[in-house]
């Protein structure tokens, strides 16, 4: 089997980590290059690379189970101490772009530092060009009618109004090839959780992943946030997560909409969210996918172990469904 | 056979490469922690750690033959682009300063590096702290009597006046146990050629060093500089650079001071350099080193094939003198 998981930031680095449980043939990671803080705004914008943090942290996700892996897991995470011009810079940062300029591309960077993981999958921009968010933003001004665009990635996550809707620039980027090919040859596309604007949407921004997605045969299966981000999607429900989707790509059609049976509970909500799934022709399943802590006591996060069991079980279903066709 | 090869820079750099020639069974290198300038001087002001250029220099020096080991090397010795933060920062230098951070110690962290390289054998710095360099400077006022203190590699190395002595900042420091032991279990022990005042002085100025240095079994070659280097030894006659060894370290007692032939080309001046030697228990030996271009012409330049060709044979007529005692 082969998994293709979307997305970026953290929320992305838990589905790696769900989909490495379920030992598939291949992993490939579609990773959305449109940050431009902190590290990673820091190089992009003193050298012509795309900004390296989400890729980094899906090769750390993807890093091989022995001493070796382990420790470049560790390594590419670390950042910096001191207090100089490289304190907080993140190792693995810097690995991507010193590679690239040894090796002369990004995707040569990134499947070396794979090599070097022992890496369980393969990490790929979603575009080859460095891009940015720019959202419409309203309740910025006293008249909440006023919109007004707000510009990079760690602007759009942290603004205090609400984000109407968001773009990239360039608009309509090329999508890369290999990013392409990952969601035609999967048997199984994952697209978030993660922050909504910046690592999920981003993605159905560049043309030629819509299409790959509306073309490929692959289970497509949309993974639900446990809970609004502050900032950018504070207060949306996930209702509204999902219109998100559809706002932003029209023509995108998805098997199945994956929610945390906790964060919806009544049968009314999740009437409003099948509702809201019809727009992307998906059904909406409800299982619980919440980590525990040693009380038992449900957490704000995904767990790998529950994420990567229900991710099985559609494919599972899917696959009968067609067997039996 | 077992050789250790103490130094720093460029030199150190061209003596591991001759060493790699001789397909020893092990080679360690000893290195100075005294430089301050450039990508070394920034990072150790900004953290806690030994400068790692000329360490990070002779890693790329051992790096293996296969892919792997030239991909590294020229990874170790690229340089940062750019017009960042980053810029000119030697990707080594970071990579010794990240896997210090993250595995505790420097030994670690070269030995990690090492590792990856494929490396043909140990780098090890003759101390475990950070050095300065202090010069006593003559010539920098109109009355050339008066002796200025000069503080720091970089400072010493390009001063127009003339360096009288240098010594370490702290004092006497305890040298590295490693590098004892690396002397100590040598066959054959080098040192130079190298700036003679910031990469080969500085060894004899660790009483650790120079103790190892009198009392193991190896043979011990001094490996004279082709030229004199602008700044610090400019000047200076070969025969200078061996009183300078004599005047820095009384007691120290080496086998032979390795000269190239074309460099000291009289009976006259070889006459000199043998008295000179004298100080240091040692004969002087005349060969062939330099390189030479694609027309014959002799460069400033050791060839390392000659460079160890020569060490060869010194180390082969000791073992046999040592075998018909």
């Amino acid at each position: 089997m082969h998994i293709t998981s979307l997305g970026g930031g953290h929320g992305l680095y838990q589905t790696l980590v769900a989909a490495r449980l379920s030992a598939p043939d291949s992993i490939t990671a579609v990773v959305t290059v449109a940050d431009d803080g902190g590290s990673s705004g820091r190089l992009r914008r003193e050298m012509d690379i795309i900004p390296p943090g989400d890729l980094r942290m899906a090769l750390a996700a993807l890093a091989g189970d022995d001493d070796e892996g382990r420790f470049w897991a560790r390594t590419l995470q670390h950042r910096f101490g001191g207090s100089g011009a490289l304190a907080g810079h993140a190792v693995g940062n810097l690995l991507i772009a010193a590679f690239k300029e040894v090796l002369g591309d990004e995707q040569s960077a990134l499947d070396k530092i794979a090599e070097l993981t022992r890496s369980h999958g393969r990490v790929v921009p979603m575009c080859n060009q460095p891009l940015e968010i720019e959202a419409e933003v309203a309740g910025l001004d006293d008249d909440p009618r006023l919109i007004r665009p707000v510009r990079g990635q760690v602007a759009v996550a942290t603004t205090p109004g609400t984000v109407r809707r968001v773009k990239l620039i360039p608009d309509r980027p090329e999508a890369c090839g290999l990013a392409v090919a990952a969601i035609r040859d999967a048997d199984l596309v994952t697209l978030g959780p993660g922050s909504w604007f910046s690592s999920v949407i981003p993605h159905l921004l560049i043309p030629g992943i819509v299409e790959a997605l509306n073309s490929t045969e692959a289970l497509k299966v949309v993974v639900l946030n446990l809970s609004a981000e502050l900032g950018e999607t504070q207060g949306f429900s996930s209702e509204r997560h999902i219109h998100m989707l559809s706002q932003h790509a029209p023509s995108l059609r998805v098997d199945h909409i994956l929610v945390d049976s906790h964060t919806i509970p009544t049968s009314a909500e999740r009437s409003y969210l099948q509702r809201a799934a019809g727009g992307l022709g998906a059904d909406v399943v409800f299982e619980d996918l919440r980590r525990q802590d040693s009380d038992g006591r449900s957490l704000n996060k995904h767990d790998p172990s529950k994420l990567s069991a229900a991710l099985m079980s559609l494919h599972r279903s899917a696959r009968e469904g067609k067997a039996s066709d």
